[in-house]
């Protein structure tokens, strides 16, 4: 079964210790779609200004992401620049430019609102609730999200919440929506807030899923050369979903292995600036590291 | 086959947000004596002075623990007074009282120096030298420290890790050791300074082993209620030597499935303030709950 991502496409600058690298091609709805196209057809929604470049509209395509969805609007695309120091597991902002994604109204066609598993990257959560509302009838819906709008947007966070099955986020976002240290009571209580799944990422730590059935901890796939983790998060949350989309049964053992493609799909991300690793993939890498990281976890 | 622990047995005094408690049992070969007492004989190397309570001679007799190189001089007790806040990870340390640790002179008998199995628990690396001087001929060497020796006694403890088999450190220590980050990149630094066995405790994020074979990574078992992470580093490591006295072949499947129960030890130490939960365990607790763990982190 194919997949609508909602996210962003950016053009991000980044400064970590191993580079700075301008201008290149990212967002969350990219990230997400580098590990997600290995299983499965890509929709993806999102916007961009009329400065993107159309090498890297080619590029997507390429890679068989469908693009119908993709606006393009007069202005600029949203820009973003980040540094990471030291251990890289927090980046530091350096500017954000918004440009037409203050304007953003998402728009899927008559053939996209039949898609059944949705993933709602990291954006307002008002256009992730209207983005939904558009959909017909799905049965996996996924949602990301960050401190911003945790902040910023409280209710309407919390509304989008009931109407999710999973919840994406990073450990800092179960902490600070929950005002829970402990994360396993910090999934708990995201929970009772309404998605039945809750997974939570811990960077370089791995993740953390919760459900009613069951409780996964996974460590990251060990990486000695971490060259730039921006979009980290979303190739784990595309490799999840990538392979949920392919079976039929979203049980324990399905579950489970999703959380370990997408941290295999995360750990190449890491491994070059952007997409340079994830562009390149095919699912017999993914299989191959796979492989690899059963022998560093299973014991 | 037994083991030699050479360590602190202290009074601790720990505040935590679940409460306080003053002057109770703690020290590293105290906690690690707790995990390791359930798979092998463990002989305890350590000082206390006259102020320690007959009681608590009487609860590690209790346990099996051996105590005739168990040394009592005058003077005080070694104490530690330190706090936890937040999300428990750390420690701040309020005060330290060394009292009869500052003239500690290991003294093992003939027959403990037959002893094959030694573990180094965290103590002035020229005390632990002293101590490793006096076995006939260990069969697997290993070794625990702080930032203190790291800082204050680095020639001492380079000098030492040339002749311990396994080098145990958190993640802090790791990095502070070798400057190095990344974790892969400070083990293999450390590797190359003599242990052919390296494991990084990381607290609630589990637990890294590198070796010339094999990488294994695990996270924490998921504890939803931690009352007081004191000695878990220590009851991580019992537990993982425990099991590993009990095998002829230190092969992989052995040290990661040592690596399992030290653990699944280490969570039930963090269940409670001091030995309160694992003085009362038994082997078939820990069985019990590794059980629980493979379904947590098994796929």
């Amino acid at each position: 079964m194919s997949i609508l991502v909602l996210g962003t496409v950016a053009l991000d600058t980044i400064k970590t210790p191993y580079g700075l690298r301008k201008n290149i091609l990212g967002g969350s709805a990219v990230h997400f779609s580098m590990s997600c196209r290995l299983f499965t057809e890509v929709n993806l929604v999102a916007i961009v200004g009329t400065d993107f470049p159309e090498k890297h509209i080619d590029f997507l395509h390429k890679k068989g992401v469908i693009l119908t969805s993709l606006l393009k609007n007069n202005g600029r695309t949203f820009r973003w620049e980040g540094e990471y120091k030291g251990d890289l597991n927090c980046a530091l902002t350096r500017n954000t430019e918004l440009g037409v994604l203050l304007d953003f109204c998402p728009n899927v066609s008559k053939e996209q609102k039949k898609i059944k598993n949705i993933f709602l990257a990291n954006l307002d959560p008002d256009i992730q609730w209207r983005l939904l509302n558009s959909i017909n009838s799905p049965r996996l819906v996924a949602l990301d999200s960050m401190n911003y709008w945790i902040e910023n947007k409280h209710k309407s966070l919390l509304r989008l919440l009931k109407r999710v099955d999973i919840y994406v986020a990073n450990d800092q976002e179960a902490r600070s929506l929950t005002g829970e240290d402990n994360l396993i009571k910090a999934a708990r209580c995201l929970h009772s807030l309404g998605p039945r799944m809750i997974l939570i990422k811990k960077g370089e730590h791995g993740a953390l899923f919760y459900c009613n059935k069951f409780i996964f901890c996974i460590p990251a796939y060990p990486v000695d050369k971490v060259i730039d983790p921006t979009g980290a998060g979303d190739t784990f949350a595309g490799g999840f979903m990538g392979y949920l989309c392919k079976k039929d049964k979203l049980n324990e053992m399905n579950i489970k292995k999703a959380i370990a493609y997408g941290t295999v799909a995360a750990s190449f991300n890491v491994e070059g600036f952007g997409v340079e690793k994830t562009a390149g993939l095919c699912l017999r890498d993914l299989e191959k590291r796979l492989n690899q990281f059963k022998r560093i976890v299973l014991f």
